[in-house]
């Protein structure tokens, strides 16, 4: 593998082949040294970040590489550095594998083009969020013990969630059911998806194994109608009509009293704690075989 | 140990454990690999500070850990992500001790009741910094080769600090006899304290082995008359009235030509970056006994 | 070496020797443990940097140190901490050499002359940036195979230039033939310098080896003419008529069609991301000649 931009174009053997790696990382206690022994990752966050930043320093750490931090507010690009100069720069300082953030869609992609060199995404704009996904898809396996056959309803802000970008790509193509979940401005139209939409989480809610829930992101300017909780939130009521074997999913940071009460995000069926942990040896699956290649 | 949230409520035999273990930290090499090795500290602080942070990141590493570092204004907190779940998040990430810092007093506490981790205050709010105090009690240890029977002045800004809220108990704990020292308004009242209290420095200088001299801290929001420097400022008037043997401590960052002159801090009588060094093996000590009951 | 303050007062021997040194680090791979094993290398970074302060991280940990990195605006110096205290309160937590960026001139200077201990200038006001201009000596002599007999032209705000600060003393001190080129205002007086000036860098340009570019320093307070870009910046016309083997550098970050063209920043002459990489020998040399006296 060369780079990890995303997972909308990968073939299923591909993605499976990453969520058995992450399966192993999950399930192994790695001897020293690692097989990114002695590489160095640079993480590039123009994006505030506690989750993932920490998720990849620590994945990195466990196969051996060491992290350089690169923090914007503190760097040259307050200067008026082009992003182009700014990754070539932290390349020639001795990296070999860059992980980056960035509120512009296909910013990885354009470094990987400009540069040549292995790049993770780890979140571009509303596009992709493809590390993420993958440590869900880990979740999900391990939790279920299989993703085919699935039914999942993803709901939110489906068009400005880069999870959802990446999720309603991936969980397809290993062979899960997706219905999208939320106020109509906030969906594909049925011209941009082929997948099942609904504005009506009431309907949706007792037909399906997994309820994941975006968070509202006020701060990436979508419009949140007043009665957004009373439709959407996933609250002890809705739970109740749920499956008895299914669960509530969420990337987190969890806008508690928003998208998710109390009692669910703490309650039995909530895997978001699971989600932070499978991120690192999802992340360590990507690193890995990323550092295969080099 | 389970955790390491105030000494207030530490018997003296528990103390004096932690003062040797620092005390034997202070003058050993380690050899590699330590008892933390392959462990990971995750330092939460939400207020800024250098001495401390970076105090704890030279323990956890000479103890053979790694230490994950979560910077608030990066993080998810400018999301609106609860204390909570910040730190089941960071915990999930693959993080074995939390040092935590906040404005709160009780946060560490509440950390360690929701999670039931393991979690060392770094310093909340007003109420304590505990380990500011044991590297203060390893410092008394050293120069006099006991604390019990000395005699120690605590001067300022009394009620606003949380150094002097952690040594106003281990130091008494541990057989030293305290006078808390400020203007009357800065100070606890009589049913506060069974200390003894003076709003006259002069009064108190010569009679004591030790005077600790706190920060006027502006920034809590205590207001300090323009005679402050006159009444409680440590110059060489004052030192030249103390004792032969006594001695002047501040845990830093100092205000100089406030509460202490620029000949004091930096005169034989200081014990200043005594305190700043002993601060590492301290924090070692009660990463080490907490480590141990993992 | 005791520290590395500046290069303006090293003898040719000396400045060879650290070259030398540099050469050998950027061609060599060490084996584990390094000449700085075990030590800790405190970077005190009071200005924003992205490329120095990976670059010395980087340098340091090839030579098997750790790094304690000091972050001003997360500090007590918003506390009213001095320069000095705060220097000394980083060493006592237990660090051997200190790398200080600040924008006062000779800051470094005073910390080394305050704390006796080691001090690397990591670039001080408008006065030196000496580790950079020894990377950029390596990279020169890399690229010629000598320094001795070149001409370099260093065009730009040679007045606000801490990078020409120390280059157009080392660059002669090694033979090398140096012209300060920009608008008058910005170069110093004849009776400031001995080397030669010129306003004209038309009637530079094709008479050099080397021209080594500056970044306009609009944060430097500089005035720059509304006809820079077209009496100074290098564009592929200029560079049409330079000698055939003649390079440009810049130390970054580059201003793209201010004092460089795209076409010439990344153009077959353009030496700027070698130096990028040659800064980390450089600073590893610098490390390991400090290491060697403690």
């Amino acid at each position: 593998m060369k780079s990890f931009l995303g997972v909308r174009h990968l073939a299923r053997d591909d993605l499976e082949d990453l969520v058995d790696r992450a399966a192993w990382y999950a399930s192994t206690r790695l001897e020293a040294p690692g097989p990114l022994d002695g590489l160095t990752v640079g993480a590039l966050f123009f994006e505030p970040s506690t989750r993932t930043r920490l998720s990849f320093e620590v994945a990195a750490r466990r196969l051996g590489a060491h992290t350089l931090t690169f923090f914007p507010e503190q760097s040259s690009l307050t200067k008026g550095e082009t992003l182009q100069d700014t990754a070539l720069t932290v390349l020639s300082l001795g990296v070999e594998i860059l992980v980056v953030r960035h509120s512009t869609e296909g910013a990885p992609d354009s470094i990987h083009r400009w540069t040549g060199r292995p790049v993770i995404n780890a979140g571009d704009g509303a596009n992709e969020h493809p590390t993420q996904a993958l440590g869900d898809l880990l979740t999900l396996q391990r939790h279920f013990g299989t993703i085919a056959g699935l039914s999942v309803a993803i709901v939110g802000d489906i068009s400005h969630s880069r999870v959802a970008g990446s999720l309603m790509h991936a969980l397809p193509t290993l062979g899960a059911e997706v219905t999208l979940v939320g106020p109509s401005e906030l969906l594909p139209t049925a011209t941009e998806t082929a997948l099942a939409t609904s504005d009506d989480l009431d309907r949706v809610v007792g037909a399906v194994d997994v309820v994941y829930l975006l968070r509202v992101q006020n701060e990436r300017g979508a419009n949140i109608d007043s009665d957004y909780n009373a439709r959407f939130q996933m609250g002890l009521d809705r739970a109740a009509r749920m499956r008895a074997s299914a669960v509530v999913m969420h990337p987190g940071p969890m806008n508690r009293g928003v998208e998710i009460s109390d009692e669910v995000a703490d309650g039995p069926r909530s895997l978001v704690l699971d989600q932070v942990s499978n991120g690192v040896p999802a992340r360590m699956a990507v690193l890995a075989a990323i550092g295969e290649g080099l």
